[in-house]
């Protein structure tokens, strides 16, 4: 069973790593990032790393990137840098981008290797936040009303009723820190909005989330169908588990590419929520400009302190609900 | 578990019902097609039921239609028809479109009702065909590539791995039968492609497929994900639980609706396969035009025979690896 956030106080030390308190300066000047990079993530690895890299680095000037991975791949890339580039562009031997998080040498973590054992190495080196057994990867995705959180992308395969439950928490949480949609609305994603509808889990579900009180002034508005991802009337944040989920958004990120719907408007990466350091993933079939998407995306997060924004509303959340 | 339908043999008695053998004619007219629709089956029913009717009739001069429903509905619904019309829409009182077929009322049974309801009353009434536990709902999808059979799309959800595996073997008999592609090419749906991915269903499935012919010549290729759907490279049948393969439905045709995307090629509507009579259903949200949408292509699976050719397809590929 998974301990539940409230009532339980979220330790400092989880703070400190990869989210500053609003109000602090991250380490190094004010506004800069320094994202870790795994260099050998992704299909097309190191190459498709390096031209996102490049491309980061140029859209934004106070970005630094260090590149995680085995000396034979970093030194090649390293050696075809432009001299002001390496000023911005530097390399790790061996670990991965979380634990050069967990090791203080960046502020945040991107990925577009294997995603699971991103996860269980976020999870160990970061560890979770009280009452998070299974983190959860959060998606943004453009609606025909606006944007939408949708969660679980891919972290949790086979999760129980308490899992969703939690998610809904935290992604009602990173829908009003992150992406400022007040009292979010949340619903779970089903095949019939009729009471009953679903499988095993779905129907466990509802009765959990009917009957906690949710951060930041959320709701659970109910069961909610695939067609309303797309439409986004009435719901904000939409919980499902990572299976359904990432075929959802796989599906879903083809054909807004193909019809250049929302492209522009939403990263294609996925935050991973419950651990204690921002952790960002990409798909393993990432291009370069998806992975400076992400790049820019994990810096946004790191430089509006989002992990420490989401922590307090959930510390709030169970203050306020004692 | 599920018993194997190699080695079986199909009854003819479910070849008779709703799907004559080829060569043969269906009782009325050559070319007659007398289609069952569920009067309150629908979220707007009866009016969009009567709509979708009238478009159907209007369209194809040799359908008659049986509207099955209670006595206070379908009076009037048939006090406000045209003589003209009265002569092509008929009423029947209590029952189910399904039922109607079962009573030799009609060739095929449409209903927008309840999606369990009309699957269970099926596979009771009309019966199941053998080694098929689990009757699936096949759906037809535009791709970039050509057209796609994603199956099951809200027939079963919580199935086991013997059942995916049957389902694989009714949608590649289908797509080689109904929707004219040679050699079938089926994929397990999953969130990467390599081998272990996915969850506990996932991960038993391929080995059930890899090790067992498919009828029609087709040929189990591995894992896709969810934007394989969308494109439909390399890939003619997509296998899924009726869980997710409800939610990418309905996502994508809300999508492709909005973007005019093969809205005109594809119907929306879904076939129940392994059942002995043809029977579609159409969602809850259906709107006259797809209803209408849903009858033609009903009629159009009655007048090609295709049960009847799906069950040879599966006779012959039991009688050639035997």
């Amino acid at each position: 069973m998974t301990r539940p956030i409230i009532g339980r106080v979220v330790p400092e030390q989880w703070r400190s790593t990869g989210a500053t308190a609003p109000g602090q300066r991250s380490v190094g000047e004010p506004g800069t990032a320094r994202i870790a990079v795994d260099l050998l993530g992704g299909d097309q690895a190191p190459a498709v790393v390096v031209d996102g890299a490049l491309r980061a680095v140029q859209d934004d000037p106070t970005l630094h990137l260090t590149l995680v991975g085995p000396a034979e791949a970093s030194d090649a890339v390293l050696a075809a840098l432009h001299p002001a580039q390496r000023h911005r562009i530097t390399a790790v031997l061996g670990g991965s981008a979380v634990q050069a998080v967990a090791d203080g040498l960046a502020d945040a973590a991107l990925s577009a290797g294997d995603t699971g054992i991103t996860v269980v190495s976020a999870a160990r080196v970061l560890g979770r936040w009280p009452g998070v057994r299974r983190p959860p990867l959060a998606a943004v995705l453009p609606t025909v009303a606006g944007r939408l959180v949708l969660l679980d992308v891919g972290s949790t395969v086979d999760p129980d009723e308490q899992t969703l439950a939690v998610h809904a928490r935290l992604g009602a949480a990173y829908a009003a820190a992150v992406h400022d949609i007040p009292t979010p609305r949340v619903g779970l994603l089903t095949i019939g909005t009729e009471l009953g509808k679903g499988d095993r889990l779905r129907r466990a579900v509802p009765a959990l989330l009917a009957d906690r009180p949710l951060p930041a002034g959320a709701r659970y508005t109910g069961l909610v169908e695939g067609g309303d991802v797309v439409l986004g009337h009435g719901v904000d944040v939409v919980v499902t588990d990572g299976f359904t989920g990432n075929v959802l958004l796989k599906a879903l990120e083809t054909t807004y590419a193909r019809s250049g719907h929302g492209a522009a408007r939403t990263p294609r990466a996925a935050v991973l929520l419950g651990v204690g350091g921002t952790v960002v993933v990409c798909h393993g079939s990432a291009t370069g400009a998806d992975l400076a998407g992400g790049i820019a995306f994990t810096a946004h997060l790191h430089r509006r302190s989002a992990l420490a924004a989401i922590v307090d509303l959930l510390t709030y959340n169970e203050v306020s609900h004692e």
